[in-house]
């Protein structure tokens, strides 16, 4: 029985900072730099009360509700994070905490558990939920698998402007509406210092260094996952969701992931004439000339009519989302795969049957290529996202805002200020325990 | 094909803390307390040179050398701990690097990971392997799952006699030489507040908390269990290795353990005219009732000379280097299936084709029961553990050398100690790199 995602849920931080209104200006920026050369409008913040607990567990009340299921119906529930707030114990067993609120019944049964590496977690726990359904250990239960992240940076670090904060909730089956996750995957994965928090809250990153690793990477696992699928070819995937830490960096990589689909094809033969074929290894004297080649070839593709309508079709609509919450780790793939097919179903187009391409990528560093199928419930299923309104409904906070929230986010400050917004219907955090533990309650 | 763990490899810290010897008289306690109370004589604990990376990758690399493996043989390697450094690179692509210090070849394409769920992370690591090989995704290859902790505790705090620092690494394959992990398995989880890490290295510990939700999550488990392997009788398993923070909680929840799988069988028949038969819910009136009876029954049960060949059988040799070297969180468990199983190949018992039970636990709080079965290669690979070496090679610090030592691995703390030990054929632990990581280097 195939196996994969059932359905999805999305949930945002209920503040929003707007980065050409407020942030630019602050920083006395072009505006066009962050909503052109970043391509991002906004960033999502959680409020006073909201961290990668409530929105984790309220993305998951609204699936278990969507989809009618009890705690009874869930066999596994796997975080993923990099915002963890506690050395030993799981973000998973607080959201079960909270769905035990609200639910008649309990997870007492249901493995629980926690995957850090960085963005790509969210897709590694993806896996280990399918592989759990697949190997038959599932006892007719299904999977919660939830990537829920606060991305904060420094205060003026140069990440700064590509902050986030948002949960995804995906719920893993057999015989899923939304997407199969198929058995073709590719790795790349080498021990990188790009990114780390050693011991801290805030990141340490090489921006620079960062991109290479990303881009190289990707590479590896785009040649390690032909070893499973075969000869690839642009065509055979209707989207391309990729790992988005902004906008941009997808611009980079997705011209390297259509040169790397489209060598050996028809599309290199189409394209000789005006930018040659792409460079191979053995015609070059050693790897340095070979990389300039391929560099320069990659540069003239960027620039074909052919590229450009590839990307309008596979990669522009997979950026929906993130454009306006920006980076949110572990979700970000996630984001851009129901971005990418909410889009699709608002312009009429049928995936049924559909590939996608989803190219995970977590600093550290490793990338993840692997194949999914679009099912027949998908559209059904993509339009019960709200997610519309609820970037409708986030208070676009001042600077001055700003600079509360984000001290209040900051484990190493201690404030007491009124939140922003009031909860409706939802979990919130809601003071520390006798342990000096997070706790939580529903309010309605 | 049935998949399981294929070989172990034990690594201690290089250091030892002995608690009758050293630590009682600093405490003036009595050396009782800790050799019969707690069921421990000493704590392992890493030089300056050593963390939870190079013990990892130390044990790694005897595993693979053992078993004539090179990086390409490897598809995935996770790591389970409760003492990572960083909140966003795990710890497996640090071990992979050091690997690739001294194996021809690379890592790039193995799967890397790292779970988090107190000390049953290691179990949740092994089984996402066994699945990952289960549903197909291996392509041949083998998975690395290693758990590695350094447990540590504010200097005067009740558990720092409990104490202890190593990994255990295993390689998961099909058709293992050592044990299948069956697809049986139990779980009892719920959101508890025993032992946290809150944005801190050392745990906040409620001891007798703790204690209790050890046992009622076993409890849980047990109950779980049944439902997959359908009714239990002691003489099922050969061994039945815990979760060992220290082998008086295993006295514990051995009995407990106990209860549960006699219950309805020769056993409880047996014993009926000594100490009456399991009290059932239906006959009280409520739960405390139940509890006090279940209790009272408990405790004679314990005392019984039925039950006390059964721990002596099952239990008590799997106890046999936890009492050496204290807790090693994540890979306790692990360590005690070893014990068990190396303890039976030197007495000469044969216990291919038999049956383990193993009894796995994280604070937070979650319990997994499941089952194995004892291959036909088992006491050639067990015999190859070099762990009486190790223990016995490690250097006996006095009580100030201890002081120190703890304040090395304190991250609050900067110090420059110069090593006990002087490192030899192995990975260490070399200083800071440009971004505040840590760097490694072999030593011939």
């Amino acid at each position: 029985m195939p196996t994969g995602i059932d359905g999805v849920e999305i949930r945002t931080g209920n503040l929003k900072l707007d980065l050409a209104e407020t942030f630019a200006p602050e920083k006395d920026d072009d505006p066009a730099k962050y909503t052109k050369g970043l391509g991002l409008h906004a960033s999502s913040f959680p409020d006073t009360y909201e961290d990668i607990v409530t929105m984790a567990a309220n993305a998951a009340k609204r699936l278990m509700e969507r989809k009618g299921l009890q705690p009874d119906d869930i066999g596994r529930i796997d975080v993923a994070t990099e915002s963890a707030f506690d050395h030993a114990k799981p973000v998973s067993t607080y959201v079960a905490g909270c769905l035990e609120q609200v639910f008649e019944g309990d997870f007492h049964h249901a493995n629980k558990g926690e995957r850090k590496f960085a963005c790509i977690a969210g897709t590694q726990a993806l896996d280990d939920a399918v592989n759990w359904i697949e190997a038959g250990k599932n006892r007719g239960r299904a999977a919660l698998v939830i990537a829920t992240d606060t991305a904060l940076y420094e205060r003026g670090d140069s990440g700064e402007a590509t902050q986030g904060a948002g949960a995804v909730a995906m719920l893993v089956d057999e015989d899923p509406d939304l997407v199969t996750v198929d058995p073709d995957q590719g790795y790349g994965s080498a021990d990188e210092t790009d990114f780390l928090k050693p011991n801290q809250q805030f990141p340490s990153v090489d921006g620079k260094r960062s991109m290479q690793v990303y881009l190289a990477r990707m590479r590896e696992a785009l040649t390690d996952f032909e070893r499973s699928w075969g000869d690839t070819h642009p065509d055979q995937f209707a989207l391309v969701p990729f790992h988005t830490p902004f906008p941009g960096m997808v611009r980079k990589a997705a011209v390297l992931g259509f040169r790397h689909l489209m060598r050996g094809t028809d599309i290199e033969d189409a394209l000789e004439s005006e930018i040659g074929r792409q460079p191979r290894r053995d015609d070059f004297a050693d790897d340095e000339a070979f990389m300039d080649a391929l560099s320069e070839y990659t540069d003239a593709l960027g620039e074909t009519d052919r590229y450009a309508e590839w990307y309008d079709d596979t990669i522009e609509s997979t950026l929906a989302i993130s454009r306006h919450v920006g980076n949110w780790y572990t979700g970000s793939v996630h984001l851009a795969r129901a971005a990418g097919l909410r889009e699709a179903a608002q312009a009429g187009v049928d995936l049924a049957g559909e590939h996608l391409l989803v190219a995970s990528y977590g600093s550290g560093a490793q990338a993840e290529i692997h194949a999914e199928t679009v099912q027949d419930g998908w559209e059904a299923e993509i339009e019960q996202l709200n997610v519309e309104d609820q970037l409708d409904d986030r208070y676009d906070i001042s600077w001055s805002e700003y600079e509360t929230i984000h001290e209040v986010h900051d484990y190493d400050e201690t404030t007491d200020v009124d939140p922003f917004t009031t909860p409706s219907r939802e979990f919130v955090f809601d003071g520390w325990g006798r342990m000096g533990e997070r706790k939580y309650t529903y309010v309605e």
